[in-house]
């Protein structure tokens, strides 16, 4: 970890609008996370005007231990990757390492940080919700603190309300900041937007939902696909009050579709092995697995026939 | 964490059998674990013939850090708890933090972990879990681990299938040596009890089960009211074959009717705020919430009714 001078002072952050990509965690062939592969598709990633929402889901996030994460934070900044495009997932079980997570990602200057509820216990109450994350606010006792809700109930099974997302919001007015709604429910995403708490930012959890987001006055996606196809999604963002916005929605769709015919992160990380060719790239942590031979050539065939490439990435 | 000699012997752990409890946490007001209040829980419940399974779902496990882990597993080494006679769970979501607690928990002697299968990703397949187990194995390398897996699908919504429990044993039939069944279905345990691994031990996650699962040739159970009720539950595994057993059964039954009345982990801690008259043992981490007064109130009135106590806790 970084030693961070006391008192320095961290810039206020911006709240995020646009697109951001839950960022893909690069293996080695032992398994460990591979900073410098990390640095290279988050440059990229940057080049394509896609923020880094690195250890969310499809960042295999809660397959590394706390320690990885704050490593690969360090690294991230050494490089001179802009912390306040980070907004790194730190929403763990444990309410210790959530506050361990959350508190680095504040000090060294994350322009946010996107926190799961804890989710091992079930069916717990919005009571026991509130105060966990009222803990780690409390605790972390930054100003510099920006929360981006984590709503994601069909991986997490546990999921964060509307009415409990405004408790929280007037509660903490300046540090719960906005949400990125993954259940899917476009009535639960029109809803949050619809609250209109001020300066609220509501992001979809799939391009999918974009168009729709950005129409109703949300702040943009944060979508697994971002990984490899930012440019297409970013155009959207960037021209969604044009004549081709519905367009380019569909165009965007198809592309998902596409994806989603192969699990999503080994597909993800295919992709990219096959672009940048390096196949190591295609490693995932257990419980995961790679894409068989079959699936990686059904998939690549998929991109190919329709002219994919990833710009920049390949060469 | 403890400096363990190198190449220091561990001697070979006995599979458990009987009864276990998984193993409540307390917590000072600040919310940190109380490793003294623990120790004189674990002494008393030892000295109850129940064994220890701490870091469980009743032991609110998975709130905790791995770090506080490491310490608690410290202080109970050092006060002279018998590290044969803990059962630690150890499965976490990340693949390292697994191998962090399961290599440790396995270099200070304990008799066995007890392992949940990474349980954030959902619909994962039996190829994944398999090598995320298999992954684990590896690396701790210890001819002293016992791993007894740790099947709860209505928590971690991650199940462990009979056909991967076989193929886990065959490749590994000195290492995982166990489970836990706290599916609630009594197929599934009877299941796994009459595939007939060799000195499998199958244990029912609930003293629900006790009878049926020790007629049927399982080793016992790991049961959440074992760290209140645990005389009672060893009198039924210690007189299962004799004539008042169905009688016995009955009387446990109707005790976990009484608790599960109320969430049963605040429930637990309340009982023994209530007769150690220690009400911090009360507290829980979020996001569990603490017993209402009216819920506290009800619950000791239940007890007292039927005249119950906690012989050698409370005087």
């Amino acid at each position: 970890m970084r030693i961070l001078e006391p008192g320095k002072p961290v810039s206020t952050p911006t709240r995020f609008s646009g697109i951001l990509s839950p960022v893909v965690t690069p293996f080695d062939r032992d398994l460990n996370p591979d900073a410098q592969r990390l640095i290279e598709h988050c440059r990229w990633l940057l080049s394509k005007k896609v923020g880094l929402a690195v250890f969310g889901t499809n960042s295999e996030g809660n397959s590394l231990s706390v320690e990885e994460k704050l490593s690969l934070l360090d690294s991230l900044v050494d490089a001179g990757i802009e912390p306040g495009r980070l907004m790194p997932g730190t929403g763990c079980c444990a309410l210790t390492d959530t506050v361990e997570l959350t508190r680095y990602a504040t000090e060294i200057g994350c322009g946010g940080v996107l926190m799961l509820p804890p989710f091992y216990y079930k069916n717990v109450s919005d009571d026991g919700l509130f105060a966990s994350y009222a803990e780690v606010i409390e605790r972390v006792g930054s100003s510099s603190l920006r929360i981006y809700i984590y709503h994601i109930p069909p991986v997490a099974q546990v999921g964060v309300s509307v009415d409990l997302v405004e408790r929280l919001v007037r509660r903490y007015p300046e540090t719960v900041v906005g949400i990125k709604d993954s259940s899917g429910d476009w009535d639960n995403t029109r809803a949050l937007i619809e609250r209109q708490w001020s300066d609220f930012r509501v992001f979809a959890g799939s391009e999918t939902f974009l168009l729709q987001t950005l129409r109703a006055g949300g702040a943009g996606c944060i979508s697994a696909t971002a990984n490899i196809n930012p440019v297409a999604i970013q155009q959207l963002f960037a021209g969604w009050q044009s004549a081709a916005a519905d367009t380019m929605q569909l165009a965007l769709n198809e592309f998902r579709q596409l994806m989603q015919r192969y699990p999503m992160i080994p597909a993800l990380k295919a992709a990219i092995a096959r672009y940048t060719r390096d196949p190591d790239w295609g490693t995932v942590r257990p419980p995961l697995v790679e894409l068989t031979s079959d699936q990686y050539q059904g998939l690549v065939s998929l991109l190919e026939a329709r002219g994919f490439g990833m710009p920049g990435r390949c060469d």
